[in-house]
């Protein structure tokens, strides 16, 4: 338990122990509310695959106990007396940054998601020394740089993962000039947390969406449900084959190991591949199909506050939220099982705050 | 032999007969001089690694008889009544492409590398359905499109690497801003054939330029003869952990297989590395580099003829020619298996207008 002198607000939550995979309810402490602080009562919560990678330690640097959640939304309870842009009953959200230098190029644009000293929201070590705990648990305190507005007509369940999987694919997306193409082309590789909002917002923004996955499974949902224009098997060598050099962009939601190959057959010349998944082993990637199509690969990771809240806004604008599965307090670790196994439609969001007294 | 109606002129050449790694001497035929063609009385032609690897058919495509060469300069000697911007007496080259289709998005745009068309200058099928022989030869017939300047101060034989190595630096190095960035810092993984040039390039465009290679020995020459600015060994991990995030660009010339990962780490958040190489193999491209950086991985295949014009007319402004190894018609063989332990300062150029007849 934190013995920070001013770590004195008994919270509830649940936390991983150790690396079994599982969480178990966890009393701990989180700061007062500082000047610069909002308190927010936790209302949902999104589960994140990270969430599992770090509850099962599978990257080697998990710090237990570990409350995970990176996609909090809530209503806020108090704030700071430098707290001007936010008020008790302000709907509001939390992502995966808490803190960052504030000081270095990247924050001086809001590219804090890019500050060497980022702090995630769970996980991290916050500006007092103290390790982060994250959204699966009744209340966060967040500094107020760190927090953003939910536009009101969103509902929170459904908009609590596009704090990380929207501006995840959100980001990218705008800044390699895929929202500012309409009649462009998207293709989308696989369709799960991420992949399904990308869809959504190829489609906001006037782009011709091609989804491609490996489970001829989700071809109906994709075309009925998420008004994809295309869907291609990706072990189908003949529909692959099909589409290619037809594509202007693709995001690349897989985290599994495998090779850029034959999805990089699938641009055009000059076509770009956002990877936006963290597959634990190195993806395979074949020089011919790069260079012989000048295409380009890039890297993204979640995206900075300005950009969140824009992202954020837009979904007001667009009344884009994601397909989620609610989950209540008492089957987290069936959700996580399920999550482990890639069975969900497409979001778990956790209902914090069911019964829950604010 | 050619059998077509029009392929009359008899030449002499080298030309590899199997998978041997050697090349012989080989008379053929080539076309009458056409309308549009122009002929040219060869004086140089570069080795380049791709001629060892159609030499030795490591890519399954090989054509035997196998005519290599895509680094020529020469003389004209004829031109077709179409042909009215070069004359008899104009040093002149040729590179990788002797025709593409002329009409699609990229021939107009002279991107004719990238025409789906696109015919290689050896190992190609011409408009007329013959195979196309490269520049290890006496004569080359080539359609004017195809045939650039060289300028007047720039000598055919350390110019003649720049129509492969020279443009397939320079068209990424323009394509990405490089060469419009003069302040910024540039890393060139790999110094040999192509990897020379783009030092060249980096430091006459006002790049702080950083060698990253595995071979210590190379430190002095590329400081003192190439002027590079800095010096990496790859495998030095506390040299390479100096250098993170420190790099706007990098051009990786490196064909052997490797990891993109410890390079991606030298470039800058949104920092562009280049691929240029073509391993036969996958490189392996670890997502965490990709990601945190928000890094990019591009490749690119030589370039289109204008902009060949274009680095040939910047190289004679800046004076800048390859390094390289001239290499008598007698010891081609010498040369290849020398070059096959990339054992070439920095590129061999067959001396093949020496003692001949123009």
């Amino acid at each position: 338990m934190e013995v920070t002198p001013n770590h004195t607000q008994t919270v509830a939550g649940w936390a991983a122990m150790n690396e079994s995979g599982k969480v178990e309810p966890f009393i701990f402490k989180r700061r007062e509310n500082g000047v610069d602080d909002v308190t927010i009562k936790v209302q949902y919560c999104g589960m994140c695959h990270t969430d599992l990678h770090f509850i099962q330690n599978d990257w080697g640097i998990t710090m237990y106990p570990l409350v995970p959640g990176h996609e909090i939304t809530g209503v806020v309870t108090k704030v700071g007396t430098n707290v001007t842009t936010f008020r008790p009953g302000d709907r509001v959200g939390v992502g995966c940054i808490s803190a960052s230098c504030l000081d270095c190029d990247h924050c001086r644009r809001s590219e804090e998601n890019y500050c060497d000293k980022v702090t995630l929201t769970y996980n991290g070590i916050f500006w007092d020394g103290t390790v982060t705990y994250g959204g699966y648990s009744d209340v966060m305190v967040a500094n107020k740089r760190f927090v953003v507005r939910i536009p009101e007509n969103l509902p929170l369940d459904a908009a609590a993962p596009l704090l990380c999987a929207g501006i995840t694919v959100y980001s990218p997306m705008k800044q390699h000039g895929m929202l500012q193409s309409p009649g462009g082309s998207l293709g989308v590789v696989g369709l799960g947390g991420l992949g399904h909002v990308a869809v959504k917002f190829g489609k906001a923004f006037g782009l011709r969406v091609t989804v491609i996955s490996t489970s001829p499974a989700k071809e109906r949902e994709a075309r009925e449900r998420l008004k994809a224009d295309e869907f291609v098997v990706s072990t189908n060598q003949k529909q692959m084959q099909a589409m290619a050099r037809s594509l202007d962009y693709i995001i690349d939601t897989v985290s599994a190991k495998h090779s850029l190959g034959p999805i990089l057959e699938l641009l055009k010349v000059n076509g770009k591949l956002v990877l936006v998944a963290a597959p634990d082993q190195p993806v395979e990637l074949p020089s011919f199909p790069l260079i012989f199509g000048k295409r380009t690969v890039s890297g993204s990771m979640t995206g900075g506050l300005k950009e969140t809240q824009e992202m954020l806004d837009l979904c007001g604008e667009h009344n884009i939220t994601c397909d989620i599965e609610l989950v209540s307090k008492d089957r987290i670790n069936e959700a996580l099982a399920r999550l482990a196994r890639n069975d969900v439609r497409y979001r778990f969001v956790i209902n914090i705050g069911a019964n829950s007294k604010l």
